[in-house]
This record gives C-alpha cells, sequence and structure tokens, in this order.
C-alpha cells in the first residue's frame, strides 16, 4: 500500500527560518524571511524531481511527473507560506508542507501517480502586507488584473509595491499568471479550521463544502484639527469620534444580520496629540456572511449609516472609501468533494467528520472558478488562528496530510 | 511716554527658524527646533542685558534690572515656545515674543521698572510629545516631583525621555525648578484666546478671570488577536469594538454634564490587520468643564462606562487606566486682573474687551499657585488652535502686547 505514517509537520524546517514569537511565526509576504522560505521549498521539490516554474505573481508551481507522460495539466496541492504579522505556524504553512509531504511519500515509497501532481505556494494569500487575500490566485483565476495586483502598496510602508518587492527578490517568473496559459487539473488543499466547530465536536477532520463570502473596505473620515480645551462641541469636525460611532455602528448591524463586522486597522496621522482633534482617521472593515446578498445589504446598511454619522456630529466630516476585497460565496466541486470525504470515512470513520463551510477565504476560492477544487480542514486548538497560540497537534497535522495523500491518489483514480 | 507702536510679531524670527508648514509649527518640545529656538532667546535677552538662567526642567528666566536694584524676585512675562505637531505660529510663541519686545521697548525707550521685570519661557507647555501639559511650570509650583517630569517619555518614541532629552541639548540648569528656591513676584501671560468668543463679539482684548479644568486619562484595553473570519462574535476579546465603543460613550457622557471630551489619540500594536482582530488598544480622553466637581463626575461616569462596555461584548475585554494630567480650575489674582483691566479700557476703551475664562489650560494657571497671575487673550481667526492656520493679526497681536506693556508698568507700580 501507499500508506505510510506521515511524520509532524509542525516544527517544520520552514516554521524555524523565520521571525518567530515562540510559536508563532511573523512571515510577510514578500519579505526577507518569505524569501528565504520560498527559496527553501524550491530547493527542497527539485531534490525530489519536481519541474519547478515561477510565474509573474511569484506563484511557484512544484510538478512531479506522472507515468503515463500525459501532457494534462496536473492535479495540484496548493496553499501558501506567508503569515499574519502576529500569526502562527499552521495556517497556510501547513497545507504547503503537507503537498511537499505527499510528494516526498510518493516518491519514498517509488510509487507514481498517472497523472502529473504537484505542490503550490501562492503568493500573498493572507492580504495582510499587501491588502488584497488571496491576490496571487485571484490574478491566476484572472478575477484581477496583473496590474492592480502590482501596484498594491505595503499597508504601512507605501513605497514598496507588490510589483517592487517581487522584482527585488527576483521571483517575477516567465510564465503568465494565468489560468489559461498555465492551467491546472484541479486543486486540494489541506487548511486548518480557524475556528472551533471541529474541535468542539470532537472531529478529526472537515470536507469542505465552500466558503462564505466577504468584502473588505477601507473607510477614511476627513475633519479639522483643533483645540480639545477651546473647541466647542458644535464646532468640531471630529474624524475619531465620528470612526468610533462608525465601528460600533457597523458591528450593530452586521449582528442584526448574524454577519460577522469586524475592524482589524485604525489609522491616524502621525503627530498626534492629546489635546487635538485628528484631521482625520481612517479604519479597514471586513464583512462576511454565507451569503452574497447578506454581505452586500450588511455593507450598504453601514455606509448608508456612516453617511448620517459623519453628517450628524457637530459640523460634520468627510467620509469617502474603497472595496479592496471582494471575495463572494462559492460552492466546491462535487467529485472532489467525494474523494474527500471517501478518504475521510476510511481514515476517521463516518463519524469522525463533519462537512463544513470555511469562514476565511482561502486560495481554493479561487482556483475554484478555473477548475475543480476542495479543501480539507484539521481541529485548530480553541479555533485560535491569527495568533501566535494558533496551534495543530502532530497527530491531526498527520491525519489531514494522509487524507489529502489518499484523496489526490483517488482523483488521480477518476 | 513710554508708548510706542510695536511692530508686528507674526513672521518673527523664532517662527521662521522651525519645521514650518506654509503657515503652521511643528516645534515640539525639546527637539533640535526647541533647542535652536530656546537660544536664539538666550541670545536676544543676552543682548538686552538680561540676567539669564535656567533651572532644572529647562526653564529659562530672563531678568532685566530694576531702577531700585531691588533683590525682590522680578515681575515675570512668560509663556512656551514649544508647539503642537500640526500646530500653529501663535499658541505660546506670541507670549514669549511679546515678552520680549516689551523688554527691548523699555531698553529702546530708557525707561526702567522699578523692581526687575522679566520674561520665562517654560519647557513643554503643550504636553505634545511628553504628555504631561505644563509640566514644567507644575514642576515649579510643585504640583508634581522633578523625577516624574524627567521620567515622561516621548509618546511615539519612549526610548527618550525629558531628562535625556534635556540633557542631550545641555538645558539642565544649575537652579532649582522651585518657586521657593527661584521665585517670580508674579506672572503675566499674553495669548492667543484659541476660541471663538472675542472675534464672534467683536472684541479685542480678553481679560482673563480663570481657567476651566481638565483630565487627561489614558485608557488601555487588552483582548485577543483572532481571525475576523472564523471567529464567532461571541468568542471574541475584541479591544478596537471595545475602545470604539469607549469614546462615543464618553462624547454622549460628557454632553450631558456640557462638559468636553475628546480624543486625540488611538493606538493600536503595531502589525495590526485587516483580518485580524487587535491585541490592544489605545486611546486618550481629555475631559474639562470650568467647574472641577463636573470634570470629576464626568470621568467617573466614563469610567463606569467603560467597564460595563469591556464586560458586555463577546468573552469581554481587560481595561486599565492612568491619570495623565489633573489641572484643577482656578481663579487668577484680582489685583493683576485689575491692572489688566485698566490697561484694556485705556487701550479698546471698556466696550473692546470681554472678561474671559480660558478653555485651555497655561503656564499660568500653575504659576498662580505661587504668585499673582494672570492673562491677557487677544482674538484668533475662527478660534482655530492647535492648527497651522492658527492666525492673529499683527494689529492683534500688538494690541496684546500693548496691553501687557502697560499692565506689568502699573503692577510695578503698586
Ligand atoms: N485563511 C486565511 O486566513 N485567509 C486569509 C483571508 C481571509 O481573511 O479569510
Ligand atoms: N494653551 C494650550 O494649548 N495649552 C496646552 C494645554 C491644554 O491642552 O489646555
Amino acid at each position: 500500500s501507499h500508506h505510510r505514517t506521515i511524520r509532524a509537520l509542525a516544527d517544520s524546517h520552514a516554521a524555524k527560518t523565520s521571525a518567530a514569537t515562540e510559536t508563532g511565526m511573523a512571515r510577510l509576504a514578500l519579505d526577507d524571511d518569505d524569501a528565504r522560505v520560498r527559496r527553501w521549498f524550491a530547493s527542497e521539490t527539485e531534490k525530489l524531481g519536481c519541474h519547478n516554474t515561477t510565474d509573474q505573481m511569484g506563484n511557484m508551481f512544484a510538478r512531479q511527473a506522472g507515468s503515463l507522460g500525459s501532457p494534462a495539466p496536473m492535479t495540484a496541492m496548493g496553499s501558501h507560506l506567508d503569515t499574519q504579522p502576529r500569526g502562527g505556524r499552521y495556517d497556510g504553512i501547513l497545507g504547503v508542507m503537507a503537498a511537499l509531504e505527499v510528494l516526498r511519500t510518493l516518491k519514498d515509497k517509488g510509487r507514481k501517480t498517472k497523472y502529473d501532481l504537484g505542490a503550490i505556494n501562492w503568493t500573498n494569500e493572507e492580504g495582510a502586507r499587501f491588502p488584497k487575500s488571496m491576490v496571487s490566485s485571484a490574478v491566476w483565476s484572472g478575477s484581477i488584473p496583473l496590474e492592480d495586483a502590482y501596484s498594491l502598496a505595503d499597508i504601512f510602508n507605501p513605497q514598496a509595491t507588490m510589483e517592487s518587492e517581487l522584482r527585488r527578490h527576483g521571483f517575477i517568473g516567465d510564465i503568465p499568471c494565468s489560468s489559461n496559459a498555465n492551467p491546472i487539473g484541479a486543486h486540494f488543499e489541506l487548511h486548518i479550521e480557524q475556528g472551533p466547530i471541529l474541535e468542539d465536536d470532537g472531529k478529526k477532520l472537515g470536507v469542505v463544502q465552500g466558503a462564505q463570502a466577504y468584502k473588505w473596505l477601507t473607510v477614511t473620515v476627513n475633519g479639522r484639527d483643533a483645540h480639545t480645551g477651546t473647541t466647542p462641541m458644535a464646532a468640531r469636525r471630529d474624524p475619531i469620534l465620528a470612526v468610533a460611532k462608525m465601528i460600533a455602528a457597523s458591528n450593530a448591524i452586521a449582528r442584526e444580520s448574524d454577519a460577522l463586522a469586524s475592524t482589524g486597522i485604525i489609522k491616524i496621522p502621525p503627530g498626534s496629540s492629546t489635546n487635538t482633534l485628528a484631521s482625520q482617521a481612517s479604519f479597514s472593515l471586513d464583512i462576511r456572511h454565507p451569503h452574497d446578498d447578506v454581505v452586500a445589504g450588511v455593507v450598504s446598511r453601514c455606509l448608508e449609516s456612516f453617511k448620517q454619522i459623519a453628517a450628524g456630529d457637530g459640523k460634520g466630516v468627510d467620509i469617502s472609501w474603497t472595496l479592496d476585497t471582494d471575495s463572494p460565496a462559492i460552492k466546491f466541486d462535487p467529485e472532489c468533494i467525494k474523494v474527500v470525504q471517501q478518504s475521510a470515512d476510511e481514515l476517521v470513520g463516518p463519524d469522525g467528520w463533519l462537512p463544513l463551510t470555511s469562514g476565511a477565504g482561502h486560495d481554493s476560492v479561487e482556483t475554484n472558478k478555473r477548475c475543480p477544487t476542495t479543501m480539507i480542514f484539521v481541529p485548530c486548538r480553541n479555533g485560535v488562528s491569527h495568533h501566535p497560540e494558533e496551534y495543530c497537534s502532530p497527530e491531526d497535522c498527520a491525519i489531514g496530510t494522509q487524507a489529502l495523500l489518499e484523496a489526490v491518489l483517488k482523483y488521480d483514480e477518476l
């Protein structure tokens, strides 16, 4: 049999070579640590005899030849190696490490798939540094133009763009970033759940049916600096007060629809002080729900409410916004889901897994637009993710990786 | 007569040597620009034959000898040369420049006061960089210990303290910062109103009766970083949402008491991102009202409300706060007020001035604890202050300076 116990991935080499907190990781897309782990990924896959290519967005494709020598697009196992600024060692990383482990296992066992099989590392999935999540898989799928992705600026250092950082590291590959020019046959992604459901229910695997919708906005409010002690309330144009009310309002509006609304970033211009009202304030807004129309409704009710807040206080403030990410709800491919479900049945029994919908976006949401796709979830402790304490036990990493291996082998047979 | 037309101060040398926006000024306490203007002040007063001393907080005293040769403490005209990060060219600066101009005028005219007369530049009045306003006059008055002032850290660069910055520039003088060791006889301060009342009423001078009370707090909220897409509302410990609700609540609470509540600073830790809830958020809170008990009541109702907000959302957040500045309401000295009022009557007629209460704190609030003190206000355009568009016409600067001259001469006669 091709089965073998897959070794624990938790403290992988990749994890250890990056700016790491005690248990976490800070490897922002295209920073020097990301460049280092990408070179490591290239060298590991080369050792396995893979054919490696990189596209214009720095997406890395490692292709292991199948027995048929077919030119058909490879079956891919993909995820990402970038992390949040205070992230963990599993989100994304597990999926790439597991893909590598599957390729290693097949090679060790001398077993070949019929069709080519490969691993993908997608660039800047997190959207933490360049504020569009899954941006490079989205260029590949044709959802957004290459130029838009290239011009995305580092949120805290606007001189650095995705293009300039790709160029600095020499990661602009020679193949087009496009599912037409560089198609893949199917996309399987192993990922930690990032939520509490599997753990709460004592299940080992999530067979992912789709992902919820989300939109990211940046809202900017302009007012006027003024003295806090001498400026009557009625004479103020106070952007911080307006932003505070907007964040509170967005939360209340989202709750009414059982949606999620979150603000992770508030920015005020440098040179703020206790006794001066700010001239400007801006914030990020992340709205999610399994249904597109609910997300659209919450966003429009928020913007309506923001306009009222902007007009309603003192002499009013000016408001503007941009839509930074727009990721509709999606359903994964039934055939892919079926092979994952069969593998889950075999590995943990019919009571050991759950059908789940992903709360987070993933590169698989983008590949799903162009090729059969699905995902496998494994539990993570307390549902914690995007936090240094993110944790998935070595056993659970191994079960997930085994499920990935079984699924791609089954898919290869179809 | 000792009268003369005092020349416009608007575009003073001091204004031009600092990091200036088109019409404003960014001269933070003890930065390199502040060091430069302080050296300029020393050299100008030396040219007038003043005896110059500096105390342990870098407060600068320039003393012009009177005709009696009396050792009695000098009558002082003081204010400050530091500004807000996006400040104007009048707040504080006008008072020091006017003091210098009075000394120059007396010297030019060969006229001596009976008792010694002098100019003072108080260090870090604004509290914009080291977050305690009037900190150095407060050490002088005995309101706060020298060590507390020395250990105040730059709000954005905590390595730099008031002590380290004073030391770096060589501004730790050899006389104690203390009203006992280094008393002054009286303190007169010319200042822009920083509010709209004089302009709205078409008056030229404000005869200041006292100043309103204020307290500054820094409130810190600790939560937990978490994924915005996979963390249910009920599982969150979201500090940004809590801070947003607190700022909105403080505003509503202050309005109920006709008090002012203002937040000029919000800080979140570095490494924030759109799809991660922050681990921490903090904000400044500035509460003001003419009555001490109203300020105390608003502060305590705010803290009560903050505790409820901290407990009330998701899994709750932790809250802590510090009281950074506590400036009780004060009434200025009746004798000082009287000589200013007489001068105002003579200069602009009984209908040309108004009695006013200061909305802002001033070094005079501190000197008032130790010596007879009052202030003179002049109008500023649209009541705008702490903003680059702060403006006081050359004519109004001159009227104010003339009133300062008349008042100190009258006081000298008492
Ligand atoms: N899996 C994950 O954290 N993806 C980032 C995009 C998102 O915020 O959902
Ligand atoms: N005059 C002035 O702006 N002083 C700073 C202290 C305060 O905020 O009132």
